[in-house]
């Protein structure tokens, strides 16, 4: 259960003093056990306010041309809106890892997440490295103290292992608010001991993403930061394509889902669906709209059958709809059906809704089009964490 | 500053019941002093969950050519997602008023605004017709209890009077929630006295509408119900285009910055103006993303600069975007320079934010593409309004 469990990783977490003097670990590091550059592949945020590390982490991509040896992240503060310092601080801290490993500074990537807009606090970030890159080792601690690193408003870390038939994928993500489809104020490093150039490494992330994180919405927000990346070591098998796309997929999902978890405030995780729409990107249009919607989401948190909301999101979410063919249900209890009130049972419905996982169904009656989305309600401690960041 | 002020139009509101019996208006009309037909002109929801009064006062504009001697309107039940049942109610709500006013029933539209899927009480306002009717009177008194009988979880009733040179523009309106651009839960009734024609006064109610309901969001969500009604007893002067078109837009602006200003459970009224950016579409798009978002609504609510998360949203709204020009402001303050924290007189935000009313002023350093909206804070009163509906 752990960014270590493939074959030929290492990773470390240090305090290094982002957070305050609180002792809190802040700086984080997954890298080859060799400090070889291994393929690598990454999916970054469709945010046009790019942090600084995102930029830095894609250029270095790109000039290894998919090749990395380590990612280093740092928490408590996202180097974003920073301008040109805050990207020679990000260039920086490669090339410290870079040494600290002995390897090239352009196969380090980098990652930061925590507050916006704030000048990154580089003096604890260069004292830590040294300590960081000395404390690497493998094993599920050190892979446990990585994904600690990288938490902010973060409850639980997240780690995941999945095996296959001749390779392993572990890994580790955080995420907590600011989630959205297109990623979200989230970081993923995994690892694989696949044998995969970065090319097919690429693709097939690039579609586990989308089948994974790119289906969990929490506020609708995509953050300045969100990155995913995965490094491939080669000890083991070579995967079919349908093999790697499947692991990587299935690693990503259960990170999804203790994010989706682990949402702030939250004290629901639910799926909606939409099923019977023209195509499927109707369907996902139209599930994105009801799950991101406050209203929806307040009666979620209410645990109230007011399907009326469900029904009035789906007509604005600009797809093709006929409000009299529409049937929503709840836990799999029709309670609207041809666009009305149908007659069911009340009390099944209510204890479906009580539960801390709900199931929402909206079917349009017009095609096989079909998408999944996760999401949350929105409640009182949602607002309390966000209202103030000081 | 009622819906009677303009010369030729009464009104009246009555409890008929729809409220359970706590004796709270929930039936209003408006109608011409004389109860003959006068051009008439409506903007409907773009909801495709059309609610039936919706599709009914659409069916007798085009049935009568714009024309309209009266409107009914009924709070606590929204005849939305009802079906062929919901149709038949508001096809008979306006043949019952006709007959009581002696006018046809395609002279007479139909608004509801309440919960959605609910089967209308008919027998509620079957009942109450009669005496709704009989009601009917010029002044303000009457005016007043039209505006009342329409609200739902308003607080206090919406009214305005907007005179011009030789002719004078009434209205009421409601809406405290699921506001969003493309109207709200929103319902408004305008009356003039000018002498225009129904094309005319459905071009200059067009434009009004797009500049004041339609630049307030309060939470996104666009309802099934939304109408704004306008007729034009023709009592008086003929106004150009521009001065019709000017006063309407006054009208509405006042009842959508009222709307704005009771919206459920806010604190605060805030201005979200984007400049600079490459088109007015963009601008707008733009300040629709920044105005929408959860976390920019807490930190409203939370009186906090973090200014963070408005670049974050300016760049993930889909438009053309460069992080190293923007700017933002609060109240006139500039707290982000070219795309990065900036000094400035902290106690002067800090007291700015700490105000009812907030501005935020977003510069995209790229045109002069520019657009204003009006939204609210996030609330744990929100939340607490909206999480059960009983």
């Amino acid at each position: 259960m752990s960014v270590t469990v493939a074959e030929g990783f290492v990773a470390a977490g240090v305090h290094c003093g982002i957070k305050d003097d609180s002792g809190a670990l802040d700086l984080s590091l997954v890298a080859t056990d060799t400090a070889l550059a291994v393929p690598a592949a990454a999916v970054f945020t469709s945010n046009r306010a790019t942090a600084a590390p995102v930029e830095v982490s894609r250029t270095h991509l790109l000039a290894t041309g998919g090749r990395a040896a380590a990612v280093v992240l740092n928490s408590g503060n996202a180097n974003a809106a920073t301008g040109i310092t805050g990207r020679a601080h990000a260039e920086r801290t490669c090339a410290l890892v870079g040494e600290g490993l002995g390897c090239a500074p352009e196969e380090v990537l980098v990652c930061s997440t925590g507050l916006i807009g704030i000048p990154l606090p580089f003096d604890a970030i260069e004292s830590g490295i040294g300590p960081l890159v000395a404390a690497r080792a493998g094993g599920t601690g050190a892979g446990a103290a990585a994904a600690q690193a990288i938490l902010t408003t973060d409850t639980v870390a997240k780690e995941v292992s999945v095996s296959a038939e001749g390779f392993t994928v572990g890994g580790m993500a955080k995420g907590a608010a600011m989630l959205a489809p297109d990623m979200a104020t989230m970081l993923a490093v995994l690892t694989t001991d696949a044998a995969v150039g970065a090319a097919d490494l690429g693709a097939a992330l690039t579609i586990a993403v989308d089948r994974s994180f790119n289906t969990l919405t929490v506020d609708g927000c995509t953050s300045t930061n969100d990155t995913v990346i995965v490094m491939a070591s080669g000890r083991r098998a070579s995967p079919t394509t349908a093999a790697l796309v499947e692991t990587l997929t299935a690693a990503c999902r259960s990170l999804a889902a203790q994010m989706a978890g682990d949402a702030e405030g939250a004290t629901k995780v639910v799926t909606v669906q939409v099923t019977g729409a023209s195509s499927p990107e109707q369907a996902r249009t139209a599930a994105r709209k009801v799950a991101q919607s406050q209203l929806v989401k307040c009666s979620l948190y209410g645990a109230d059958a007011y399907w009326g909301r469900i029904v009035s999101e789906l007509g604005s979410a600009g797809v093709t709809f006929d409000p009299d063919l529409v049937r929503i249900s709840y836990g799999g209890v029709a309670v609207c059906v041809g666009g009305m009130a149908a007659d069911h049972d009340q009390a099944a419905v209510a204890r479906h809704l009580a539960q801390r996982h709900v199931e929402i169904t909206a079917d349009l009656g017009l095609g096989s089009g079909q998408a999944t989305l996760l999401t949350n309600d929105l409640t009182p401690e949602y607002i309390a964490e966000n209202m103030r960041t000081s």
